[in-house]
């Protein structure tokens, strides 16, 4: 799928990428940082757009808690209040004044729908023991879709890539190099480790006065990783053939350049097919510099590297 | 698996496409609105073609709550019967009258069933204690298995790709072409999306009186996107080559003629490849229209599309 | 994957398919009807060779409620018996004789485990207070376990794919076939489905007096169904080059001919790559007959056909 | 991706395999017997590093129940020290002295946790109410993820490769090979299982004194099976073209040679991609012996293998 072709422009067809002509043609980020889509649209409800079950296991766990506990209190004073309507007559408390009486109401439903059900407040009468009845399966049905959406939460595919603040531009071997670096966060092991860069470009030279940008593929020195245990430093050689030949810092800013990432591998902890995407705009790109070795001194024949430089540049000498 | 050829009929081992050379033959819709194949079967009974999983996530929420209620009603009812039958001398409650006594078995049963047991009533002879102990595993195995359920119906793949109501036959750059609109209605990341389009034609120019149907890969402008977040208009130019070319409304009547639609993505969010499928018969194709624009000027800088127009239509202007 | 070739040997390197050596050399099924291969292995506990968690969900739902009820049995009569050992001075019941206050311990746990806890037996005394906590910590990582093994159970692929009883060699178009029937038994949407045949048979032209089995990959007339939606014949052509040229019953019964058969798709429902198997030994083949339609009329425009007939086979007229 | 090439050194952007130009070159083990990398991290805390659902299904079965019963008891203690602190005047107890007060605490806590609900112990003030039912919400959201947890441990793909203690290079057919042998050590059904082997040796004959570490793909004999049911002889014979065609025991001790094992397989019965990796230092690698047959006669005609002797080798006769 990640074909490696010598800085072509990418063929016709795949020239908006999906974005559609008047996205590609605009100056805006195309894909966030965090790997999502610069879009956005109007004219469907949320619920539409998103399914519950995808809301529910996106958002953090503050939230998630937050939802979960508001959610068990509502449905308690729903379930409070309709015992106060009956009378309460049933559930084994004596009547003192409205809001006493609510709290045992309350105390109740709550006793009820977690299945507690320690006995002193309990339904006597037959039409607080059905409401009871269907508390109580509601209960266990909200508690059965508790235990889906946590499970939910936590298998979710988690690798977790860490691209660097910044890519650089900088001498490398013989030539200069566009280089950046990523990092496997988790433990998880990594195989078969890809990378694509797609240079996004907006191009003037067009006839008419339209402004149509076009995406090349940069080939890079390496495209695939057998095994990403650790930090790759992906690097695409600036050669004759690249688009970024002989382009300084001002021709990328005029040219409203972004670098497109996208990254795929096997998660072989999980075994699923992990996806992840970021982007750098031409202010995210440094010139001449280049990255600070990460790996320390092992004398225990074990290889470590210390992440808290992960980010870290240093002048490039030359 | 999606190749691109240029309208050539499809090889003979495809023929028919699986539908059986008889199905293929007729004059019907091969492949509903929807999706679903228009195929039926007899001689199976309904649990051998469906299990009971498949149909307990698919069907709507509202029969499934229905069903939950309707089984946990009926269980509790034969607990109640049994409570009674036994006698129901020790479940801690005054004889009265049938009715009453079976309430107060139904009630039983029902704080038993959920394991809410608040005390009042409980089971004090022996074998009632070991009913109740059957039926709280019972209870705790039903909910064991509705949460099971929930979660089955909650992970389904749930990409959702709205097709637009009608496919259009419309003069495009500088000659004709075939089109349709897909729109991704998740806010799912669906990347490295593909399609295919399969003309289904009746060929009558065969030899002897028989009816064949004839399978032909529609050639497009763009097969593939790598990224597809909002809408995609996918575009058969109706070149030379063509099996549409110098066809008018009523050819395509007097063929049968259906357009199969496949689709296929990678959805970025469920690491889950998802498929869609739908058809358009010929008369669902509106000639010498085209799409309206769904774009919304963005002065933020982030694309923004207008789901409401996005099955609106209007005339072509030439 | 899956290649066409025109039935030439298996190159020398797939030669024994990994069955070994010596399984392949020998007279024997190398496949079973149910596609399970046909070996065994000794010196592995039944521990090591089968991981628990995937012989409960294999096993089948009697077998599988069996254990859960006698676990559940023996759970609490375990802690039945710690309570009666400790004394139930604290458990709320006046002691008898033994067998009444073991079944009242026995009770008492059975009601802790569920937590369903009615109250009238409750624990008093600290030690048994200590262990009733232990023991609903237990019931409800038991029940937390159960629920894991049900959705285990309900979510496995379930594709079900049938394999006619017989396959045929007759009379086909101008020249001769083997065939048999598949048919998609659950109403799971297949696609892309693949067949592949591999004939195995003894080949004693060999060197020496040693017996040789070699594979055949048999060419098929369609390989590939883009939609697997009700049935499909697969049919091998015995043309010049297929192994079975010229071969009659009793050639196919010396040679321990044995016709062993790979089926994949893409279940649609689940988004799972589905995988089948079966194998026809050369007395599983009839020759001379063919199968009986299975599609009905259907006036309605919807495919329909009868599965009741699925495995019957009638003489082929010549 | 496996790809049979002639032993000749990977290309250049594979070189070093993602382990990094730093580690590739240092005398150290990469890949672990039990197909863990052998590097490190610091500077990143154990919770970025590891996700806490991964860590909590990874840890052995004897720490993650410790762990649950720990959590257990922490809880409760911390409940019960806050109804001390409310002064558990509504708890339904007498009050005698501290060690007795904090027990019943202690107990009401657990009973209202695990949701058992006795209700000797039950709380009669507002606030107790209050504290209770947050406390029985906590505890069914803790075995909710309890259920989540134990459903994770158990469903993660969980073929067992076995890989031979040792590799042996012995006489082999008309050659010298290099081979190892590999066990499906469960009765899930793999097939079209692939192996990869990567002969890693320290060159020191480059320029400069730099140790440079080149990677070979050995080629196999035969590099893929359909079925793996039961073992497997991975055979790389030591032809001409092989990189170690020509060395002797200390040849490979001097290169610090490493076999790198990668296999891959389709586990039928989990409808999963499943890897495994090794490796065999210089060291593990036994001269001039052959492993034992591990086939039993098999009169009842199923080919029978005793895993007993799996890792068992004996003096090749040559």
């Amino acid at each position: 799928m990640i074909r490696k072709r010598k800085s072509k422009i990418i063929k016709e067809e795949f020239q908006d990428l999906g974005f559609g002509a008047k996205v590609a043609a605009q100056k805006q980020r195309l894909i966030n940082r965090d790997g999502s889509f610069n879009v956005e649209r109007t004219g469907q409800s949320f619920l539409e757009k998103v399914s519950p079950y995808h809301y529910l296991i996106s958002i953090s766990w503050l939230k998630f808690n937050s939802l979960v506990f508001l959610t068990y209190i509502t449905i308690n004073l729903i379930f409070a209040s309709i015992y106060m309507i009956e009378g309460m007559n049933g559930i084994g408390t004596v009547h003192t004044n409205f809001i006493h009486d609510f709290l045992n109401s309350f105390f109740f439903s709550l006793q009820t729908f977690t299945t507690v059900g320690y006995g002193r407040l309990n339904p006597t009468s037959d039409i607080e023991s059905m409401i009871a009845g269907i508390e109580s399966l509601c209960g266990l049905m909200g508690f059965a879709l508790a235990t889906g959406l946590l499970y939910g939460r936590f298998s979710r595919p988690n690798a977790k890539i860490i691209y660097s603040n910044n890519s650089l531009i900088a001498p490398y071997k013989d030539i200069t190099a566009f280089e950046f670096r990523i990092a496997n966060a988790r433990e998880n092991q990594l195989i078969e480790a890809e990378v694509q860069i797609l240079l996004s470009m907006i191009d003037k030279s067009g006839k008419k006065d339209a402004t149509k940008r076009v995406f090349h593929n940069l080939s890079l020195e390496r495209k695939m990783v057998v095994f990403f245990s650790l930090t790759w430093t992906v690097v695409h050689p600036i050669g004759e053939e690249s688009p970024l030949y002989g382009m300084n810092e001002k021709d990328l800013k005029k040219a409203d350049a972004e670098f497109l990432i996208l990254f795929k591998a096997f998660d072989d902890t999980f075994s699923q097919v992990v996806h992840s995407r970021s982007s750098y705009k031409y202010n995210e790109v440094v010139w001449g510099s280049k990255f600070k070795s990460l790996y320390l001194d092992s004398p225990s024949g074990v290889s470590t590297i210390d992440m808290k430089i992960f980010h870290e540049i240093e002048k490039a000498e030359n």
